[in-house]
């Protein structure tokens, strides 16, 4: 015990580096020296840096191997936070768990947490006080018990308030979010149509979690998407748009380590979702938004009352954090457009731009450019369409586009100049028939298995649509990959999935 | 995408060694290798070492700084799979992530599990296939939805089918567990009562998790705990007894990290307590086991009602894994004996078997030592009580505790020669009364704000029981502290908090 001064404190430690980003906060103990501290593996030390008094709160692994006693292991962000060296003398304290472990506790007993609670549970997750275990607890708690409405307000002001905000002098500031599971770039139309007619629109979208592409993944194949809060605006105030990664943003920093959680499991709680996708709205200060809520068998709202419920949810949130939001319940049915994964995707959007194609997919975009059209009232309600259909068909969002590619320094303002995928299998059908159905899921998947959407160009092009005839040997889709094993599975799994469901004439035989 | 083959393999990735043991199969990549392997953080390789075939999967870190392209991060236990030094070229592929997540998801909505898919979450969190997010949701699963009693009858079986087993020779086999939150250390005095009299307790205990010491704490004041199986059985085959540290043998390897995530939040679900007890009793062999359920106010168990349902399921599991298990409500609401704390709990059992105590903890481990006596058939039924205090009265217990003690290879084999702690500050009551109620929560955090179990001669020592009389300004207790620190923390909780309650005349005043 003799290291152990009389505050608890351990005032000789040799620092020994390890030159590991853990995006924590990290320090390594002997077992001894833990047990000297009074402290487990997963547990808090408060580390000082004698030389210049910086301070921070580490999680503690124990080891008996990586360092010895009276020696601590430092990842590169403890290294930073104390602006210490590998050798210098550091000392250490048993730290108490932050009180948001307290309130986490809580929500997995079911109970509702105040905004003061969900404050410090967010500030906690953004500043990495709280470990991996801890903060998986609480977002399998919110999954689990679900936030009430005034929590989702709580949650979305708080990721609002502990994040990065802007401040565009132009406007007015319009933005479109869909709720995830179905495929094709509305956004990616959307945005050109609504800066031609003099709307702003700062888009920070996602990069995929379950689907085949996200906007950040496709608009990465024409121009780079990782940018500053800067340049977001100075684009945006310059040419109406922008389509950035909100990840590289630190729009909310607290929501991008959740959505990492969430990631791996696929958790997708409604409350999470909600304040997640409104406060990044919030944040970059966004006054008119459309929220799309596709419904459909096989996409992430399966029924009309879950869509109304979270639609009433986006609007009232929207409200108490001062947007103007309109939620539209969309046709999730089929699928939006015809392709799957990120260069595709990107591709149909250019050549919806470039008039080569109207189907599904640019009539959304031209609904939900109206959609903003009319909150903003740009044009009187029920015109909203027609302007937005108007903007299209003359060119002037293909152009648009291509400003907006050019700014963000993409060279890839054209569908021909998309880069192809390498290897490539057509998917025929077994039979002659009408297609009743197209399975989105079992499509994004097949996409998934394929390479989409690390691999950019993997992915699926369809050639038929819900409704209409194939022929026997007919080619039903073409799969894409950029290796042979990819399409092999891929392929493999379309055979047994089966995602073209055929009209039948005999519904049920009886024996 | 040049690196990458047609079967998806990245063959020219050279090992940077990070000397780290994680407990987990970790390894970096850098984004770029990352994104054209089509794998995101938190998801999985499959290495291959070509020289020698061995292959192992990973969960991978994406990083931008700690290693360079074509350069893999390996941590000690990735490196120790592969049979692979610095500097080696190896080859690594895209792996899918294991079924056992999409039961942790059905788990989480609720579904109840199958046999075969706990059998593959328990596997494959021993195998240290999961990551911490995915094992941690899991647990958080568990604890928020419980297990019924299929579930927890399967949970058992797999914990027990995955772990080390004993082959003992020698029996009849018996054993004890207490359900948390009581302090004193029964099973040191119940098992060389239990010894002596020619029965067989190869005792395999815990570290605390919530209490101010658990028996492993306790017992390695006296004597080192940490031993193999092989030792575990010949101390017990030779003595009659032993008092092990159940962590240092690999007796359920999943339920030791199922624990340590649990640690942290301090979770405790109903349905894995009882399998990880019983798994452990079954893997040792026991054949006869008495299960106590202390309820009371301020323990784990607040209410009969519940401590009758567990002992149910208890008795039921235990059946179906081939133990007869006896489970015992008991007396919860005064503390046991008058130590909290490692030291302190260790020397008051000592003083026990040594004749200079006899308490509610000196009778209770006699009530439970009868109940083992009389499960294994040695006297009648209602005998047993007389016989275990017959054994510790003559002084037998005493010298087989001494036994056992040198059998660990320890010394402090008598109250006199337990280490004492260093610094000590007395609690004294601030009026005079009878004392109504004594809180053990606030005791035993008392205790842990203390140091315990850490600090090992760290603690609280009563010196009232409830129902006695106690005049102003008498102590009540002693603090017991390692540094200064913690002690001035811990009176000022104790201040704080109150734990004694006394007697007041006027119950109700109306106005």
């Amino acid at each position: 015990m003799g290291d152990i001064d009389n505050n608890g404190y351990h005032h000789n430690l040799k620092v020994k580096a390890f030159e590991i980003e853990t995006g924590k906060l990290i320090a390594i103990l002997h077992e001894r020296d833990a047990k000297e501290l009074g402290i487990f593996a997963g547990e808090r030390v408060e580390l000082l840096n004698p030389k210049n008094a910086k301070r921070c709160i580490a999680v503690i692994d124990v080891t008996r191997h990586a360092v010895k006693e009276d020696t601590i292991g430092l990842f590169e962000e403890v290294m930073r936070a104390l602006s210490v060296k590998s050798g210098a003398i550091i000392s250490a304290k048993a730290s108490e768990q932050p009180r948001s472990v307290d309130y986490i506790k809580k929500k997995m007993k079911g109970e509702k947490l105040t905004k003061q609670e969900i404050i410090t549970i967010v500030d906690d997750i953004a500043k990495e006080r709280l470990s991996e275990i801890e903060a998986t607890a609480f977002v399998s708690a919110v999954y689990m018990k679900g936030l009430d409405i005034d929590e989702t307000i709580y949650m979305t002001k708080a990721l609002i308030d502990g994040g990065a905000k802007s401040n565009f002098k132009k406007g007015p500031l319009v933005d479109k979010h869909s709720v995830g599971g179905v495929n094709g770039r509305a956004s990616m139309v959307i945005i050109p149509i609504v800066a031609s007619a003099g709307l702003y629109m700062p888009k920070t979208s996602s990069r995929s979690i379950t689907s085949a592409a996200g906007t950040a993944d496709a608009m990465e194949v024409l121009a780079p998407v990782s940018m500053s809060m800067d340049k977001i605006r100075s684009i945006t105030e310059k040419h109406g748009g922008v389509i950035a990664w909100g990840g590289a943003v630190d729009l909310a920093p607290a929501d991008d380590k959740i959505i990492k959680i969430e990631h791996p499991l696929s958790l997708d709680p409604e409350g999470q979702v909600i304040a997640s996708v409104l406060a990044k709205k919030a944040s970059v200060g966004s006054k008119f938004v459309v929220i799309d809520l596709p419904v459909g068998k096989y996409v992430k709202i399966k029924d009309k009352t879950v869509a109304l419920r979270m639609a009433k949810k986006f609007v009232q949130v929207g409200k108490e954090v001062g947007m103007h939001v309109e939620a539209v319940i969309t046709n999730g049915e089929d699928p939006s457009g015809m392709a799957f994964g990120a260069a595709l995707e990107a591709k149909y959007a250019l050549e919806i731009l470039e008039g080569r194609r109207f189907d599904n997919l640019a009539q959304k975009a031209c609904e939900l450019a109206g959609v903003l059209f009319e909150m903003v009232g740009l044009v009187k309600q029920g015109k909203g369409y027609d302007k937005a259909l108007e903007i299209l068909k003359s060119g002037k969002a293909l152009k648009k586009m291509k400003e907006i590619i050019k700014a963000q320094g993409g060279k890839i303002d054209s569908s021909e100049k998309v880069p192809k995928p390498p290897l490539k299998k057509d998917f025929k059908a077994g039979t002659s028939g009408i297609i009743e159905e197209i399975n989105i899921r079992e499509l994004t998947k097949i996409a998934r298995i394929s390479g989409a959407p690390a691999n950019k160009t993997a992915g699926i092009m369809l050639h038929k649509a819900t409704g209409e005839k194939a022929a026997e040997g007919e080619v039903l889709m073409t799969i894409y990959a950029e290796n042979k094993d990819k399409l092999i599975s891929a392929e493999s799994y379309a055979l047994k999935s089966m995602p073209f469901k055929f009209k039948k004439i005999i519904l049920r035989t009886i024996r």
